[in-house]
């Protein structure tokens, strides 16, 4: 932390050393003040954007790396004065070595919150693990982890009616994906950028992501001065070769102009995005329910239903082994 | 050149000895199949986007820059077979040490190959000189250099009646100003980035990009082959530090995915600009010719002669020595 402290200067609202500068904002802050300014942009981001209605139910997806368990434990500062009701969710996706210890660290800081916590294994619930649809399908591991997370995720809000999912999405990731989103003309993932997805179908939890507008040099900070203890960040699939070529490019250009992830993922919701969501709407295949699990899907059988049906079919044949 | 040779491969075309690889299509060429490779693809480009039609006539902006002087050139190659009448025109701006050096360059290349040479000093025909310009102005010089350079030789070109305006601008420019205006999500700047913009008002050129899909690391190369001799890169006024940190970054993925710059930039033409355009155009305010100059304007003045006769003022005031 030493190197975000300034020497001279003193917290905007109290006067003693300042712990860190919020440099957009060229606005120095003590160690409590900035969590409670941290606290109050998430939620000033969760009012804006109307993700959450009081006596609402919602359910926090939580892997235990830092955005995650930073959302975890401001949602449940937020929870009583916001009038929401909380709780957690883990999936154990049966990855050797990485899902155990996710697995136990959100389960920790859920009861240190005192936060119920749920723990789904979609080994028991699909009958598969990760691994084993790695090797049933050619797809990228994140693009297949993500199919089967937000599946899952939905599917188990869905059966416990809760209102809406959150996750730990941060503001340099919107950016990130915002970005190479635009280098691909990837349309129809642009549209889906925004802090709140609307439930594809009655019945659906909608999709919430609270540290929308927080960045993550804020989130390590809070999770430093809360004491969170996080896994490191890094999945042992992910291959992160072109979206840190990304990240390091837009992490210079907000070292030399602070605010600027800020002012593009602004602007792309104010003016790119509502452009091209007019542009596309008459191409959309409305959604309707899969025939085989009833989830939102644009044909007959739901892409995760697809991928369970041809890991099913090889584990049957002792092919995944 | 060295490091573009490849030492064991052969031309694709006659199997001699490769001069460089045309990455993005794993291409070997020999330094007589390259020229006629890239003189294509530049024709190419002209036929796919109609840039000029038989019969007309075109007037091309070379500043003596390696971009300007190849795209006089290859116009020079195409204006038979594709049947234009070719003339080129140089701005002097009055920027002590560089446009005199820009106008000669441009002139003997111009000689070299034949092709009627206009020289346009904008202090003889507006009064002001760039420099002037700058001091009466607080634009970014970039953009007050936009302005006048577009504004003059749109003027110029309308009153010698030519039909199409040729600039340089390449494919990196291209993907560079694109990814700009995403990241500033500059809407009105986004809808303007073809390679083909239609007159404002009856009677002015269209303005062409024959060079949007070619990379300056093949325009260096033409020129180096053509022994063209243009000026360095980079005017006395240029401030580059942003658009470096653009260029650098997509320099690194191209090189990384030979290719994805003609993609970004073809998929921008193809999906992103048409939404665009179509939400834009309902507020778009219409042209209308500027009650001083007759040139098209979104206002009742222009923004060129309101820059005109603000500097005319600070000239006759003695305020600008």
């Amino acid at each position: 932390m030493r190197s975000r402290r300034k020497r001279k200067r003193r917290c905007r609202f109290c006067g003693r050393e300042a712990w860190l500068v919020v440099r957009q904002a060229n606005l120095p802050l003590c160690r409590e003040h900035f969590a409670s300014w941290f606290e109050r942009r998430v939620e000033r981001t969760m009012r804006r954007y109307k993700m959450v209605r009081p006596g609402e139910r919602v359910l926090v997806a939580v892997s235990g790396g830092k955005d995650s368990l930073v959302l975890l434990a401001v949602l449940a500062e937020l929870s009583e004065p916001m009038g929401f009701q909380l709780e957690a969710i883990t999936l154990d996706l049966g990855i050797e070595g990485y899902s155990a210890s996710s697995v136990e660290t959100a389960a920790e800081a859920a009861r240190a919150l005192g936060v119920e916590h749920h723990v789904i294994s979609i080994k028991d619930r699909y009958g598969f693990t990760l691994p084993e649809a790695l090797k049933a399908d050619r797809r990228p591991a994140c693009s297949l982890c993500g199919l089967i997370k937000r599946y899952t995720l939905a599917d188990v809000a869905r059966e416990m009616g809760f209102d809406a999912l959150a996750t730990g999405h941060t503001l340099d990731d919107m950016a990130r994906f915002i970005l190479s989103s635009y280098m691909t003309a990837a349309i129809s993932e642009l549209v889906r950028l925004t802090p709140v997805v609307p439930p594809g179908l009655p019945g659906l939890p909608r999709l919430v992501k609270p540290l929308y507008e927080s960045l993550e040099e804020h989130i390590r900070a809070y999770a430093e001065l809360r004491g969170l203890k996080y896994m490191p960040d890094g999945c042992p699939y992910a291959s992160t070769a072109p979206s840190d070529r990304l990240r390091i490019f837009l992490d210079q250009v907000e070292h030399e102009s602070p605010g600027m992830k800020h002012a593009m993922v602004r602007g792309y919701l104010k003016r790119i995005r509502p452009a091209l969501e007019a542009h596309l709407r008459p191409e959309l295949p409305p959604l309707r329910p899969c025939s085989r699990c009833g989830m939102p899907s644009s044909g007959d059988v739901c892409a995760f239903c697809r991928l369970r049906e041809k890991v099913a079919r090889l584990l049957g044949r002792g092919e995944l082994s």
